[in-house]
């Protein structure tokens, strides 16, 4: 059970410049986008550091739902800046991309593919010293502030994949609610199912316990260990929040207390997953973002075709629990209730149905896209949205329920219509 | 909010020696009390420590309830053998005997005041590398395998006092609930206590937004920085656990169970309090067990007379939190009811009553001592009691209620008999 440093409040920020001071660093590279870097979070941290007297230069061609392209990019910039520290100031596209920059930069004979996740990468452990990276997430979905993780599109092959490895994990994450007040709705939106199915898939994951192979050196286990008794405390924690203040904070840009709580609620769902890992949600979901075709979110100011990353995750979500509820159905029929549901006449044996209409009524609330018919999709591409799910045994094998080829098929046809 | 990592599972302290393998200490330092030296927790480490090729020395004079003399005694042993890394197997005493001289062996030139709190010591903040430390708990309490506190007696003042920061945090607690196995029954009652207390007391300090000063360099900031979103969530959980079965692990010597939970409970209010701090009751209970004139605990294998570190901490808790909850009365009925107490009829301003009745339930069940005057105090050792506690501000000024010296002194006495 590894763990993460973070500082929460409204305008830690500011402090940035300091902690890096007090870490010794002199040459820091600033990684942002586009988007961001006009905007007061990139602003506040500039002057932060220049009020410290830090020299840095700033990256800001991070591209949201980052490539292997634009991960090499920003590799680049790192190797050219010999850097003594990191900071990323956006959503999980800046902080995933600082992390492989900070890898990569401190690595600089290894090929890319080494420290990608295998089948895809060969998956080597991380044994260099990385230099200090800071996270200020401007987002409240991805937790990526917490976790060892960096996920992107392998374009070669059209699917996501990641590296995982706890070096990775930023040094500190700023937690500041003040940035949540700069997020469209839409974007609230989306992040917010990217924590609730943080929260849904750790709780729901194998139990570290029965998971296998179970490496006997402790250096070789996976970050993704199953879920745990510490897990648990976060998921449970992180979903209570979602429940309570998730609609609050889309709707009303102003709610500073539900937008601050969701920003928390982020973080410890990302210390949840980060330890616990993800299933079948997510490991479905990089082949529905990955094979995109024409569908652009909303409210999204991107230039390519995108379906945002907690869009692609929630939208599976009503089949995967009904499928993966005969195991634990407890847990299922728990997390049901924090949603809203009444289970107080609910049979055990129901708990996959009464978690799924709990998610739908939860997604129609908040007027999410009926299914992935409405992101594009048809039943002509379930084999390749299977094909492209294949790849990601890293997650799907911590779902408490194995899955076939038809199993996965059968999840997408049932999540072409939601309502 | 800083972490702590911890592996958490019957038979992790095996893994003890790849983990330090993995960290490439070649000349460790095995630290143990007298007690301890013979029994299977460092049988298994010495096992596992020779198994992976690493040379070790081990010190074994760790003193149960350290002082600043035999903290000494363990700072020389690491000076003069030059370790690469250190494991701690014992209860707080032995890992906090293991941080210091960690620390003292990597900061040769400090004079031993250097890092002490201040006002007794000159609390510099601590800015060189330690070594690696993986400290194994035996006992359920302390969580000093979570936390960056060293405590011990400083012999000259007769008053405990202690090092706190971040940097002596052990880098890897191996929680093993096997080892929980050998604990006689009063020790896992007085642990016990000492969770119980470390979740009460973080959960009703005052929080981290309140506190005063707020030094605007965050490295200026205490370890224990206040009650906050975090560590709030490990209170409650380690309370809900001490209250479910502590009962059942002091009973059954063989409820594996019920001893696991609690040495969980342990880490959980460790990684709480450890954040949040503590205040009276530990404020208070270090010139309970300074003074001590001839009490002896029962199950306890000592030469000196000995007031254990948890049954200080608790015999004043009914007092403190009566006291104490006139500020956030609600946190106080809150953990009454976690407690057992019915509060559908309580009124809020019968808060403190409400849970200092519980408290006294609990006590009695368990066979405290019926309060100071059990330990061998009287009305007349009030004035050093008090004496005693004040230089302990860097925790008694985090309690919700400021304190003067007659508070203190009318908390001491109504702690005199408890039932």
């Amino acid at each position: 059970m590894a763990v993460s440093n973070i500082r929460y409040g409204a305008g830690v920020t500011k402090e940035v410049g300091m902690d890096l001071q007090n870490m010794g660093a002199k040459n820091v590279c600033l990684m942002t986008d586009k988007n961001l870097s006009r905007l007061p979070p990139v602003q506040i941290v500039m002057d932060s550091l220049s009020k410290n007297g830090i020299s840095f230069q700033v990256y800001d061609d991070v591209r949201v739902e980052p490539t292997d392209g634009s991960f090499m990019d920003a590799i680049e910039f790192a190797k050219k800046g010999a850097f003594d520290a990191y900071v990323a100031v956006g959503g999980g596209s800046t902080m995933d991309t600082c992390k492989a920059a900070n890898l990569y930069a401190s690595s600089p004979h290894s090929e890319f593919l080494d420290y990608v996740n295998a089948p895809i990468g060969k998956g080597k452990p991380v044994t260099v010293p990385l230099k200090p990276l800071i996270a200020v997430p401007t987002t409240s979905g991805t937790g990526s502030e917490t976790t060892g993780v960096a996920i992107f599109d392998y374009e070669h092959l059209k699917v996501k994949t990641g590296i995982a490895s706890r070096a990775i994990k930023p040094t500190l994450g700023l937690v500041d609610p003040l940035h949540t007040l700069h997020m469209p709705c839409q974007v609230v939106a989306n992040s917010g199912f990217d924590v609730l199915c943080h929260a849904l898939e750790s709780y729901t994951a194998i139990p570290y316990n029965m998971r296998s192979p179970c490496p006997s050196n402790p250096i070789q286990r996976p970050a993704y260990q199953g879920s745990n008794p510490i897990s648990d405390i976060w998921a449970v924690h992180a979903l209570q929040i979602v429940a309570k203040y998730l609609k609050r904070a889309v709707r009303n840009p102003d709610d500073l207390e539900a937008r601050s709580k969701m920003h928390l609620a982020s973080a410890f769902a990302g210390i949840g997953f980060g330890n616990a890992g993800v299933h079948l949600c997510h490991g479905m979901s990089y082949p529905i973002s990955g094979l995109v075709k024409t569908y652009k979110a909303k409210e999204y100011n991107v230039d390519h075709p995108l379906v945002p990353h907690g869009l692609s995750v929630v939208v599976t979500s009503p089949a995967v629990f009904t499928f993966t509820a005969q195991m634990f159905p407890e847990r299922h029929l728990e997390t049901a209730e924090i949603l809203g549901a009444n289970i107080r006449t609910a049979r055990i044996q129901d708990a996959g149905p009464v978690l799924a209409d709990a998610l739908r009524k939860f997604l129609f609330d908040l007027n999410v896209d009926d299914g992935l018919a409405a992101l594009g999709y048809s039943k002509d591409d379930i084999p390749s949205l299977v094909k492209g799910t294949l790849p990601q045994e890293r997650v799907t094998k911590l779902a408490p329920r194995a899955q076939s080829e038809e199993d996965l098929s059968a999840l997408f046809e049932a999540s072409m219509k939601l309502y």
